[in-house]
């Protein structure tokens, strides 16, 4: 498809500086932008790229004044980075394949039900007594287990597995390889120094909005429910115990593991690699660095923690700067000995 | 199904102390135990919910003294978490669904062979030459490869891949998306810098009573068997590259990875995120703290390790707790050198 | 099947030291050699083995000298360990099963191709508008979406999920479970602190030789494509995030997660459980070491990093045997404190 960037302009609510007559079919990213493509500049780090691209136009925030000469064609909007978005959605939809219908063979048992307008891929399953919402797509050689519910508009990519009884809410995204529901680790120590493995009757409740990365584990509470709450955002290979309660709008980054019975608040960002112990509770916006170890509860909202064992970010720094060269003060220590 | 009081004391040897014609149908957790409910009481950080709880009844231990007044009835057991355990398998046996017989279309070479009560789930795969023993689940979407054995009773759950010469004892559980026996990560370095793929020759061995979390991978030898002992329970997304042993009931929980060679002793307890090196030893019983390094063998059986490249885990926390102000003794030179 | 020392002295280039009659039919380990195998000897730590092996034969390269009395038989060729590598090669040949044809059910849409040689396993998928070239093995239940590109010589294993407008290019090999060309994790913020996801309309190249592990996840870039190299070696359950750039022959160990945009050279090599920030590039020829941060940029080719925020590695080291005995330093400084 090709638009003119008055059309563009339009779409957005924003205003060409140029000839708006030229056309674009093309998203790019501005450091690589060429002639037919539209870019856009929200990051003052990626200026020096406005003043090279070959992009045809580049979408830009109202308050941006450029510093030097520059060839493409600016427009402006509001805010660059949500324009922009706007266009992604906009290409994204026209783009991207509409799933509909059903693929064979596939698997449902006839106890189960779908809504209308629904998907399901080549080899997926769906097993006993689901109920499954309008519009769902359920991506081939997906799983779904017994006794699931699933709201409207929610995706299942290839090979993601709903385990029996989890509840999903509407217009929830589950990736590829994800596993959401398996059994809790809980294994009951015996007298022979053996373990037995204790039963997992609980399930998982996803509410809406919630995206779960690939190969991501959820795993069922061992009574009740693990939680995640509405619109929170899950990233690739997350670990996520039983019992475990997300609060709503967290976002939790890549590798990062939450130990079983942990409840974390709402609006949290938890960035890559990070491992939360159990039985502990994180306050409401708390930002937890790459990398970091939490041992315990976090009680005031909104500080930023980092470090091995974690602890306030600007301490933690601190010390590490001194870390990096404790050989530097061991010295200085043999110095003063010396001088005693 | 309902249960009088009487009725689940007589199962687990107990005695109720009240009325033990009182009906309960479901198991809660103390803090959200409901009328109709049974719970137990085993950690004494709960006890103060044994004195608020709807819970028609709770299982508590011998020894145990209430120090309030509660409402709910109590069932006294040796051991009152043991005792609810009992309680979670029975429940479990009930309410669980049982898979038996095989659901098309599913696909088996002939030249494998499946014992009486089986499983196989639709779209679940079994290659050539596979010996697989009596009453064993293989669920929809498995992936069983060629020349593969397994003991009876044993779980392959949905999307689980057994690659191929994989050897699983009777009992064993693996969950979903774990991958067995793939390929070891062995590259020979060229003279160009490119690096060239080692053939990995060997397998993956699994004995009796093996547990293997979601999306958990274990690769098989270079030469010989990568050996999971007897009783090993291993956690979600554990990585366990090729050549590794790992000891009789050891426990290892989520997102730990064991470097190539290493082998670990019996009855050792691995928190989440711990990380191993390869070609090293570890003793019987060691216990290793979350997110843990070990660059070295541990020779000394017992002992308990923390710490980024682990160490004592007491002599770790005493460092650590310095690092956290190593201002304030950076500081404190300072001091002595003005006053030098 | 059997050979003759001598044969297999042919075939390596080598010189029996004995009796070039003698047959074996096996690989061993040096440490398990048993009458009929064949064993190697590359890494002096083993050594003492050769003096107790009962292996029929222990290739050595050229320089090596006994130092004690041994029972078996010595070919000697110019690197034992590659001329070991080719033989397991030879092995490997001989005894892994040869996958070609279909197994069905499988599904292939109308409009995607498959060059000859090939191999689709049972319950494998096929989107629309794949080329898919010469001698690819599509294994059971792996997934291909629409618009995929795969080079010869290619095996996509087991379950291994290659997500719409990847390209795959020759020679490489996708290990089971892994996922690439999956969503990247970008969402912006919204106003009421929810939260609303990116389009990620990019994709994934990966160029010719490359192997990714098993459970790995690649994502595809927001915009324009997350790209590794010709011959970047991947492991089980790395994570590597939206517009990321892996150089040529760049080694990455399991669990390591690299963040979005970052940029590694070529022939660096990452251990295991290794972080990397997003946005930053990584000089060529550099390693990092075991589950390492790396927060910043590394912009001097060839060093060693090591620590919990990277720093060089014999620094961290250093630093680090300090650390482990902080308070014998405190102690020193209250001393020197008593004295002033």
């Amino acid at each position: 498809m090709e638009f003119t960037l008055g059309q563009i302009a339009a779409i957005l609510g924003g205003k060409v500086e140029g000839e708006d007559q030229l056309k674009v079919s093309r998203l790019d990213k501005i450091q690589e932008g060429k002639p037919g493509g539209i870019s856009f500049l929200a990051n003052e780090k990626y200026e020096p790229y406005l003043y090279e691209t070959h992009a045809t136009a580049v979408i830009v925030s109202q308050n941006f004044t450029p510093s030097k000469k520059f060839s493409t064609t600016l427009i402006r909007v509001k805010d660059a980075y949500l324009g922009f978005t706007q266009l992604l959605e906009a290409y994204s939809q026209f783009s991207k394949a509409s799933f509909e219908g059903v693929q064979e063979p596939s698997y449902i048992d006839s106890s189960s039900t779908m809504g209308p307008k629904g998907f399901r891929g080549a080899f997926s399953y769906i097993g006993k007594n689901c109920q499954i919402g309008e519009n769902v797509k359920i991506h081939p050689q997906a799983f779904i287990g017994d006794k699931v519910k699933i709201g409207n508009n929610t995706i299942i990519h290839s090979g993601a597995r709903i385990c029996s009884e989890t509840i999903i809410g509407a217009n929830c995204e589950i990736h590829p390889g994800a596993v959401i529901g398996s059994d809790g680790f809980g294994f009951a120590p015996q007298e022979d120094g053996s373990y037995k493995a204790i039963p997992q009757i609980g399930n998982v409740i996803l509410e809406d909005h919630v995206s779960v990365g690939s190969n991501t584990t959820i795993d069922c509470a061992t009574m009740g429910s693990t939680l995640i709450k509405r619109g929170a955002k899950i990233d690739n290979q997350v670990q996520i115990a039983h019992n475990v309660i997300i609060g709503e709008n967290t976002v939790i980054a890549a590798q990062t593991g939450i130990s079983g019975s942990t409840e974390i608040g709402k609006n949290c960002v938890i960035a890559g690699k990070a491992g939360i112990v159990g039985h502990i509770k994180i306050a409401d916006n708390t930002t937890i660095g790459a990398n970091t170890g939490i041992s315990k509860s976090i009680k005031t909202p909104g500080q930023t923690i980092f470090g091995y064992m974690g602890m306030e970010m600007k301490n933690f720094l601190k010390s590490y700067s001194i870390f990096k060269n404790l050989e530097g003060l061991e010295k200085r220590i043999k110095e003063l000995e010396k001088k005693g």
